[in-house]
């Protein structure tokens, strides 16, 4: 993992109110519990009103929020002042979304003045036990 | 467009339960609007509780009208007993998702007995304007 | 399809030129068939020399192809002077890539000042019969 | 990084007999430079008959490199008498392709009895100092 220096000292100030302004992150429970210089880590319960038609967490909720991790992730990196726009992601489901709460991460893989490329991974936990449900390649913008 | 042909007749009845049974569909007021052999629409209006940090519906959420409605594209062409899962997807962000109604159209591009791969694309609609705000490549298998 | 204006008038001029400039092209034996604003075809013949172990021809070699339309597709709308870069692209591979030869077609889904979206396609060509090969999603750049 | 367990004990034999009958491989001056259980290294000198039109090595040939490196990495956890297939890959072009020699990394995330999913990277060697250029997401299929 490469180490980044943020160009903004108050950037997770900046990025919790940011977070906070997300009113789906509040819909779901979902909460920032890690911010660092490009990683972010959000976690949420399971919900059954976010639920597809096997009971498991529907993939545009887990896409949620590991596009918010990312996102969060590239904007800790960005100057004061600017916002973040999710260009494009890709997402692979590699387990079903089932546990009692997920867990997000976003990392920067390479910033840039206009774009930036992160991954992201979902996990869910049941009893204690992590297992790896999602993986996504993302590019965000700095607008 | 290819003309595709289902081997189960009665797959709208098939469909129209399993999207019944997605709570996330009812949970941001999604409606199924148009169903056909490899094609499906689905209807949702803007929510204020699921908005991002600039006032316009999460990304996440704009995902998960267009994988539902590539995942039934693809759930039409396949056996009754079969459950559909979202392998993969990606998706580009066009423009902002403003509006006051969002359609998401899924639609096969290639059926097969274990993988499908669709195309969808999500539409904002202001006023009576229509506009292109998402387009989704994804990956859909039959178990 | 969207109707696109191109700004620069000579920009049929421009692309040949690009294109005549990428070596891998001249190596592989791809001709520019179409150029249009907003849309691209480049066609190839098999060739033994790009096959991966079963005989057909690689992926890597097929994404070539298409990522070239994709690329040239945005640099129809693009203004003199400017350059364009692969930012990212998805590929579904639908079928072997068996055949005579190959055609891929890049068209724009949106066009922007910084970054456009594009769609791509193959399709392998024998004996007169056309089946699509490949679907690509990708993001260009002008710089 | 998991660990893997190989159920053919031949992996490599068998890996090394599929990477000599990849063709491309050849012709691009490709080689295996380390196999290991769910890993896979795979390097080539830059060649000018591969350039797109600023000089740098065209996406398709990255892509080409990475996609192997995907597909072999995914091959060393399949049975033996089974075959690996590209289903889909989305890649970032983090940095042009210019260099001496390029490393592509291939390393299974999730494997699977029919899917397996893979990440991949693509690093530029030059006068000994290393730049990651490419990330690669990939869906890998065993017939």
């Amino acid at each position: 993992m490469e180490k980044f220096e943020p160009v903004d000292p108050k950037f997770e100030q900046r990025l919790r109110k940011g977070f906070g302004s997300q009113r789906l992150m509040t819909t779901i429970g979902a909460e920032l519990t890690k911010v660092g210089p490009g990683e972010v880590q959000i976690e949420m319960p399971f919900g059954e009103a976010f639920t597809q038609q096997d009971g498991f967490v529907h993939a545009g909720i887990i896409t949620a929020i590991v596009d918010s991790a990312c996102g969060f992730a590239a904007y800790t990196l960005m100057p004061p002042g600017s916002r973040v726009l999710s260009v494009e992601f890709k997402v692979n489901f590699l387990r079903p979304a089932a546990g009692e709460k997920f867990v997000a991460t976003g990392r920067v893989i390479k910033p840039g003045r206009t774009l930036t490329v992160c991954s992201g991974e979902v996990a869910a936990i049941t009893d204690g036990k992590v297992k790896l449900i999602a993986a996504m390649q993302a590019t965000l913008m700095a607008v």
